[in-house]
């Protein structure tokens, strides 16, 4: 099914009975949504990357598994339990890496774990926990965008920020963090414009961030990554912005690949570096980045893009999914509860849930 | 017309009577070679970016000019330098962004505008100067390649030196200049190993540089570009050795967009950043480099790469060509007379011819 362009984009919704998630993979080229009525399409279009980034793959789950829940069919509870908790595991082997979305399926599981109410009272919870999910999300990134604004510089009028990767609106419940920012400081009469980095090997800035601006007629300009140090060099950047995979308790920010190289960037040319993300992305038991495992993708990736091929067969390529950017170049880190220098990080650790 | 393939790679070849290129724009999926009988034909080969790279182009416009001397049909000097002067501003006007293709157009006419020896002795003489040029560029990327090999740290045992863009054997007479450093490197039994910046928009260095490694079994990995600051992070990389489009008189480095980025990312780990080039490359009466002007390639470079588009249709882009490395960040300028740090640039005026 494909639906006619909307000028706000949510790659994650509910509908009567049923999910539309946005296919991202189809992006730039065609905006088309897929509906999904049962939770093996969920497990599906995780897979296969229609829908992507932490909090909307929260979402999907979420959604995947009151899916999977609503046609378990007996009314005892064990035995849903049990059923419920198969499909659960099912979704989080999905994608290991996504602190969200593991965070997301056990919290809906746990709304319902220890109830006595009777089994169809528990879907109906399911379904109630995956929306609350769904408008959580959305008040954490107002939140985010607007704790960003008050960090971002007051001058000049019109600010240029510098944006990797997506963490838009279709990588979350349809605000974004990052892309958060640039949205506040675009609706807030900062009339910030954005230059967006491609992203390489994915493509998230070109495909996907350019794409979501033009919904918003947010100004955007599309660079290579190799360019960005050469756009800072000359006056053209105003602030980086960017999102967090995982932040550690001293601030170092793991996030996707290409991040730590602006960080040093912006430090050389003494731009503000903002991390935008939920605080439940800072992970308060990892004492610092260093000793991050970073995940390696798929050797393709770096090969070819599109039809497209880049290398010559039979050439080694590296294909390392994220990077850290130490502390120490990250001006603030933004959450929903204010924006901080990375030192006083440690001060929040209670109020993360 | 096709050839097999060849374990050293020659861009730009004269045998018998016509002008062998390697096609740059079929690689690394087709190895093909064109052979040229025509000036008409080199000035088509220059413009569709058959034949690439500073040295490579000069070289490509000698042949190109001698293939047009040859088939003036007059014995009068006057109507033959008359003719023989408008095929060098065809030639010259193909990329006059390249001073190595202008200055070898020039060397050419200098060769015979003088001269009272008869036409076809001239014609001779302008085929023996082409010839000379291939020579002379072979010599100067060779000592580049020993006095870059001995600037080169002593540790470890085996060298991973990154590299950016192609300054190959394919952008030059067949060594190479950056790359000429890494073949001398790895021909010393300092068995060095290259990571190769892929370098969009153009991808010369996965489609490129990856492929020449490959002829000559140098191990090489592609990355994308965006991961070279987090491959330094990991110590994987043990030297960075770049090319140059220009070298203002302070050292500071005019080179394929990118550069700037790795040579900050390449101080912040304190490794070495090698600028090889000619003495040729540097413009003496360029005191630094603050006031040059970055050439703007085409929009849609950015927005595709082969048949795959990349970005949403209506975006803007932005695609400087190249970037201005400061020479503070520059360890060391190599070129045939020697590595020398950039503030002692201005010793080897005297010996640029």
């Amino acid at each position: 099914m494909t639906e006619t362009l909307e000028t706000h984009v949510f790659p994650v919704r509910w509908q009567d009975d049923h999910v539309l998630l946005i296919d991202q993979t189809k992006l730039p080229q065609q905006y088309s949504v897929v509906s999904i009525t049962r939770s093996e399409d969920i497990l599906t279009a995780i897979q296969t990357r229609i829908v992507r980034g932490g909090p909307a793959l929260g979402l999907a789950a979420a959604y995947g598994l009151y899916l999977g829940a609503r046609v378990i069919d007996t009314e005892e509870h064990t035995a849903f339990l049990e059923r419920l908790e198969a499909i659960a595991e099912q979704l989080k082997a999905t994608r290991p890496d996504k602190a969200n979305l593991m965070w997301s399926v056990d919290h809906m599981v746990e709304q319902v774990r220890h109830s006595s109410d009777s089994v169809s009272a528990l879907k109906a919870r399911l379904l109630e926990t995956a929306q609350k999910i769904q408008q959580k999300d959305w008040e954490i990134c107002v939140a985010i965008g607007q704790h960003g604004l008050a960090a971002l510089p007051t001058e000049p009028a019109q600010l240029t920020l510098y944006t990797h990767c997506n963490h838009g609106a279709l990588a979350t419940s349809g605000f974004g963090t990052s892309l958060g920012v640039v949205r506040t400081a675009w609706q807030e009469q900062r009339r910030a414009q954005v230059i967006a980095g491609e992203t390489r090997p994915w493509l998230q800035g070109s495909r996907l961030t350019a794409w979501e601006c033009l919904q918003e007629q947010i100004p955007a300009t599309v660079i290579t990554d190799s360019m960005a140090a050469h756009c800072m060099q000359q006056g053209m950047v105003d602030a980086v912005v960017v999102g967090a995979d995982r932040i550690a308790a001293n601030g170092d920010t793991v996030n996707k690949i290409g991040t730590y190289g602006l960080a040093l960037a912006a430090k050389a040319h003494n731009l503000p570096f903002l991390v935008a993300a939920p605080l439940s992305t800072v992970d308060f038991s990892l004492p610092d980045g260093t000793q991050v495992e970073i995940a390696q993708g798929n050797e393709t990736d770096v090969c070819r893009l599109g039809d497209t091929v880049t290398c010559p067969a039979g050439v080694k390529t590296n294909n390392p999914l994220s990077d850290v950017t130490p502390a120490d170049l990250v001006t603030a880190i933004v959450t929903e509860r204010g924006a901080i220098v990375p030192s006083e990080l440690a001060t929040l650790a209670s109020h993360q849930k």
